[in-house]
């Protein structure tokens, strides 16, 4: 990354701050949350993943004299004393965040941003960008994991990712989900990530022969041996000189660690491979595949009794083929009025694009016996039910007669302080302890919500004071909305809702 | 970027490198050509880039002590020797390279690299990293451009962007396929992009009132104000909010630029809009529609007759969401056997993805009169009929019966020296150039190849040599193949072709 991110940002944050400071109104206080509103793959879970890299880039932000310089120039309309400003700009503000490996859901806030709208403005898009990138991989290498079981999952998707930072971070994202190994050298360097390569076809073309090129391979790199075995023909020269260069490595007290299978039908070349593995004693040899593999196409290939228990997926991972983007926002929750805040609402002609106002917390409520989580519980900070153990309803925002009373649970506050006051509060856990969170989080969720394919919706439930206040703040739209259309006496608004 | 990125590859290369050191095979001298496969979005051409970012790539290509230490502490098998080697590692090959916003064809080779293995083999994978991905966003945004024809057009993807650089990076490969600005400033400091922004709702929502923010937005940046009018009611409160300002800005003797539509169906308002600007004399308002906008979506508000002249695209450009990745590869294509240079293929049991060997040249073969381009020809780099401007046979590698003469042409040659002997000798274009130049390669196709749905598929075609040279490298394969099936008397082999 480089010195400071600042203008990693978009012109309408930078015009915006500019013209709270020009109004004297920059020093508003504002809460922001950011969340997303549809689960990603239509998977029952998303893995919340980005907040290394927002506090790494929150602790270099600042404005440089090259962007300072670069603003002047290129917008005349800015004042010198504002440019001073940005000159003089560190976050002061509190920020909330879950913790990278939970397992969050659409609708809940996942960061929180309170502080100047100076502040909290020009945070926006990088929070965004990180967020969505990295949790949108981490969920979709989650469900590759849960198809692949205990076998072994390896990240090889540096080539076609999304340029550099894309393959850095997501790789990190993919470990974060249980994914082994990258063989992204710099992720390997940057966060300790295990590492593994082969070699490539070119390998084997640049000698005279197949068995050549496997030979010296073994000879150089006699620990961890995996030879890719088709350059030329699976059945009838790969895998033979494999199974010749394994003997040698074996009368020398060393051994074939796999095999590569990264053409043709995995599933039948598999299911041979071991046969001929096995006849020649070779038990011990893995049999690694790769070639544009997804969960689906791993769970076919499990299915149909493929002997591969190593998988290295590349492309449809580390772009999340499927669905690239995962569509988080920042939205205005509160906002100071008059030295006193105040919820807010966007209102929008689509339903599940209306915002619920008011600074909120997120619980999970868990089943105190079973240990399993029941429901999110998403409050109003002001609310304390939870944290004094009061029975508390859950009921479907979208249908709000099915509701049930909890009196007996535990529960966790998902948002964990990590700004106070400008000052990094949070105490960023080891990549391996997140990884282990991880998978601890899987084991508090009854499987009907893991499910690949049409899982069983989680619960996402608002207190009743939320929703009153969501439903009170629309009703006060559409009266002003009345008024409004009233006035431009339009008896003809049949296209708008 | 990092001061160096000698570790944003894969493993696999970094184990081949010390594998040629290993065996002295390093120094072997080595062709490498990458070309894509299969046009991305169906489209009929794609809009090459990335090779700006390679060229900084290389400029800065070093290991540094922290990568050699890493290096020694991941993989115990490395001899000091080797790292020795690395921490002196720097290019002295050759690389050749199409210019930036040309227009290219699956199977052309679009960068040559030759040099030692040792070199030839490290760069793979930042190379198609950064091939595959801006090429890609540079024929997402082409196709966008032929959509929108004179209309502005404004990258807005930064926060789905798959991470800082792929926002960074997009926002320049969209500006050289014809797009007007972006919204990501790193983007306007780094290259000189124009950068575009307005506010978000949130300033809206930061005020009492609509009309009062808008008023506050405008007497601030007076210069270029657009507003955005969907925050609460679009008709019956954004647009009339709007409105006043415009005239209230008159009456300073400035203008209300633009407003800006976000939501809610985007023909049908901006229609309404148009109506309601210009009855109150407003003709010279702009409109600016956004919202998960791509080609196929502004095609369609055109037709129904979409009163927009300002577009900002957002997700579907800057993840190219259709199709998120470009396959581009690196394959070997000659390699020193002996001291000579010796032509190599890669066999596969998908015949499209059987490589062509030998070095190769690609020229674009025009029409001397009408000054277009009738198809790419590509011939061995040892052959020079095109540069004699002889006779030329032009015929469909899958169809090689269907074939022409051409004896007057003009051509171009498209793989320009970028690299000789490790020197950077390419005079790198300024961005504006770069942007040019695309639209004048647009200008030497005919509108068949151009179309987005369904294109004519221009003529790729290889010269008899090279077509030769994969026939018998191919036969040589088959007769080793039946040999290696004989010796392992195997009859059952359906399976495979």
């Amino acid at each position: 990354m480089n010195s400071s991110m600042a203008l990693h940002t978009d012109k309408y944050q930078i015009n915006m701050m500019y013209a709270h400071w020009k109004q004297g109104t920059h020093n508003q206080n504002t809460v922001f949350e950011a969340f997303f509103r549809k689960m990603p793959f239509g998977n029952g879970y998303a893995v919340f993943a980005g907040l290394e890299r927002i506090v790494e880039y929150m602790e270099k932000l600042h404005f440089s004299d090259e962007d300072i310089d670069y603003l002047r120039e290129q917008e005349e309309q800015y004042d010198e004393g504002f440019l001073e400003e940005l000159r003089r700009f560190q976050f002061s503000g509190q920020m909330d965040a879950v913790k990278e490996g939970t397992l969050v859901f659409a609708n809940e806030p996942l960061i929180r941003v309170e502080g100047r709208v100076f502040e909290t403005q020009l945070l926006e898009t990088a929070i965004l960008n990180f967020m969505n990138f990295q949790t949108l991989i981490a969920t979709k290498a989650s469900r590759i994991k849960q198809v692949a079981k205990d076998d072994i999952l390896m990240e090889f998707g540096t080539r076609r990712a999304q340029e550099a930072d894309a393959a850095l971070w997501g790789a990190r994202a993919a470990y974060i989900a249980g994914f082994h190994a990258t063989s992204n050298m710099l992720a390997g360097r940057r966060f300790g990530i295990p590492t593994k390569g082969t070699h490539a076809h070119a390998w084997v073309q640049s000698f005279a022969s197949e068995l050549d090129a496997f030979e010296r391979f073994a000879e150089v790199l006699p620990d961890q041996v995996t030879l890719l075995v088709d350059t030329y023909d699976t059945l009838h020269s790969g895998i033979p000189n494999a199974i010749t260069v394994a003997h040698e490595l074996k009368s020398k007290g060393k051994r074939l660690s796999a095999i590569r299978l990264d053409s043709g039908d995995l599933a039948y070349l598999s299911i041979e491979a071991r046969k001929m593995l096995d006849e020649a004693g070779l038990h011990d040899v893995q049999i690694v595949a790769s070639n544009d593999l997804d969960e689906n196409t791993i769970a076919d290939l499990k299915m149909q009794g493929a002997k591969v228990t190593s998988w290295g997926v590349g492309t449809q991972l580390i772009t999340a083929s499927d669905q690239p983007s995962l569509g988080g926002v920042y939205k205005l929750v509160e906002r100071e009025i008059e030295g006193r805040m105040e919820p807010t609402i966007k209102i929008s002609a689509n339903p599940e694009k209306v915002t619920y106002p008011g600074k909120k917390d997120v619980y999970r409520i868990i089943h105190p016996k079973k240990k399993r989580a029941i429901a999110d519980y998403i409050s109003l900070s002001s609310e304390d039910d939870v944290e004094h153990k009061r029975r508390i309803k859950l009921f479907d925002p979208l249908h709000p007669y099915m509701h049930k009373y909890v009196d007996h649970y535990l529960a966790e506050r998902l948002l964990e302080p990590i700004y106070r006051a400008g000052e990094l509060v949070y105490d960023r856990p080891a990549l391996e302890e997140i990884r282990n969170y991880h998978q601890e989080q899987l084991s508090m969720f009854w499987p009907e919500y893991l499910r690949k394919r049409n899982p069983e919706p989680y619960h996402v439930d608002y207190s009743t004071k939320a929703w009153e206040l969501k439903r009170d703040l629309i009703e006060e739209h559409v009266e002003q909305k009345s008024k409004w259309r009233a006035m431009w006496q339009d008896s003809d608004d049949s296209h708008e809702s």
